[in-house]
């Protein structure tokens, strides 16, 4: 959503999601993150995620010419209909042929899509052939594999594209296809009440686990109202932001900072108590305004795709030391 | 399976794997392409994959102290019972507590699981401590992360291993997240039964499809038993392996050669006729078992893991006429 800088983005991927859930669930989470909507209709259905979309290549192959298949489509569809033009070739067969048949059905409202090629060079060309043929309101849509770094090259080269379709980039973990997340043991309570927290040792620091069971602040910087850093303490610990807080980087642990003007947020939220739901649900458009909302609570350094800052995760100093006398007594 | 040259591989991957039939139907398909079992126990009562596996760092975790974790453990399964011994410290501490542990119950057919640390360093010291105490029976298992290369190479450099868990890159598609298969149209069948072919046409020549109905015979050597080629032809046309055939490189044409001495398998079976299952299911065994065989057809040029010789799918003459004449002619 941010590479396409206010274009919108099409959520395209059911097809290469891993199982029926995944395309649904994937379309849904799209919606949240900022996107238009989807070409699962089923989310459409089950979430409100707006559906929408176009012809395949076979819809174009299965008839006895790109012009015929172009015709038959806007006869069913003559209300915005998108042509994919690239079966056969783009500039010399399917433009022309969308112009065409645009035109006999007396469309204005419309548009093109391009699936394959150099679609910076396609799309100029593109532009050009409808604008010179009176076409200006036909949009011009790209699909192809593409995702936020292809996204941010071609508007960096001046194609020229209304909008995105984005799929399996979108929906599948591309680029981190395993979760490396484990579940280890953070503490045992005891029948009567008594609670021993518990660490998992590794020679790779990153792996050991921090012990105990905790709460989470997110610390707010009350003028810009962006998060500074996380702050995961023991339980039974409270932050008051009417009072200073210093918070220090939990391996070089010199690295400290004095907050004085935030605003504390405990993030853990109840869902279940004792087996009674205790969590009002969010509508999707709901979440899909919070997710907004707190993307913009994030500075550039850490959104940015290449070498992000790191977002601070701080650990609170009672929390450091149980963790620090586990690794020393064990 | 290669890899580990002969030692027994099992599939831990189930808690990485993108729900909950990946799971399962990775764990089958790891045995049918011959790992030893799976720590998926609901494969082991749907399929019959044998199932086994050890305790989590939690196990460890959750006991005041290691040794009464082991102790623990032996007590409920005295038989060859595996310890995961790198919950605090392999060498000072795991090793030890698990020997410890062995001997108080009698216990000499077992196994240590090491799941960090340099695995090479470790499994040769762990060996000799082992050896050392006279348990000269108890096995050394290895997991984290492991993929061909990493058991490779830590074979490569001696590591004493007597068999591997392998999860996350064996259930999940870690180095191929995307499944790149598309669908499009390749014939349309009249109702008068008559057939055109239709193609796909794209700027990227490996993104052109094969038009037609279609045929595939694996062509294998009868001398040596491998397979040579396969042979993609159309619907209607037939292999006489009594006769010689001249297969040529579909891009390259001037690269052909005439195989005289050969067996042609028709690989397509029918499953389905006319809506009425006609396939005969095949055991979990069998299918290992057919595995096993099709892989020995293989050269090992083709099987190698990096830069492996491309195994040649081949158009029959008349197959690649209809691709041309449609190229030609669009």
């Amino acid at each position: 959503m941010r590479a396409a800088d206010g274009r919108p983005v099409s959520e395209f991927g059911s097809r290469r999601a891993q199982g029926t859930a995944a395309a649904i669930y994937g379309a849904r989470a799209s919606y949240i993150a900022g996107c238009a909507g989807t070409a699962c209709t089923i989310a459409d259905e089950l979430f409100g995620v707006p559906a929408g979309g176009t012809m395949a290549h076979s819809w174009v192959q299965l008839f006895d010419s790109e012009f015929e298949a172009f015709d038959t489509y806007c006869s069913i569809y003559p209300n915005n209909p998108t042509l994919l033009v690239d079966t056969y070739n783009v500039l010399k067969k399917g433009v022309p042929n969308a112009i065409a048949a645009f035109k006999k059905h007396g469309i204005t409202k419309c548009a093109v899509r391009l699936d394959s090629g150099d679609i910076t060079y396609l799309t100029k060309k593109v532009r050009k052939m409808l604008d010179d043929e009176g076409m200006s309101d036909c949009k011009i849509v790209v699909s192809n594999s593409l995702d936020e770094y292809i996204i941010r090259d071609l508007l960096h080269q001046g194609a020229v594209i209304d909008s995105f379709g984005v799929g399996e980039r979108l929906v599948t973990s591309k680029s981190e296809p395993v979760f490396g997340g484990v579940y280890k043991l953070v503490a045992v309570e005891e029948k009567d009440g008594n609670i021993t927290p518990k660490i998992k040792i590794s020679e790779n620091p990153q792996k050991i686990t921090n012990p105990h069971f905790k709460k989470v602040y997110r610390l707010y910087d009350r003028e810009t109202g962006k998060a500074e850093a996380d702050y995961l303490c023991v339980y039974d610990e409270n932050v008051n932001d009417n009072e200073p807080l210093t918070i220090f980087d939990p391996v070089h642990t010199w690295k400290e900072k004095t907050l004085t003007n935030y605003r504390a947020e405990e993030l853990l939220k109840p869902i279940f108590i004792s087996g009674k739901l205790v969590y009002e649900r969010r509508t999707v458009k709901e979440i899909r305004d919070f997710c907004a909302q707190q993307i913009e609570t994030l500075w550039d350094e850490v959104t940015r795709f290449e070498n992000p800052h790191d977002y601070y995760v701080d650990l609170s100093k009672k929390l450091w030391d149980i963790k620090h006398d586990l690794l020393k007594g064990k």
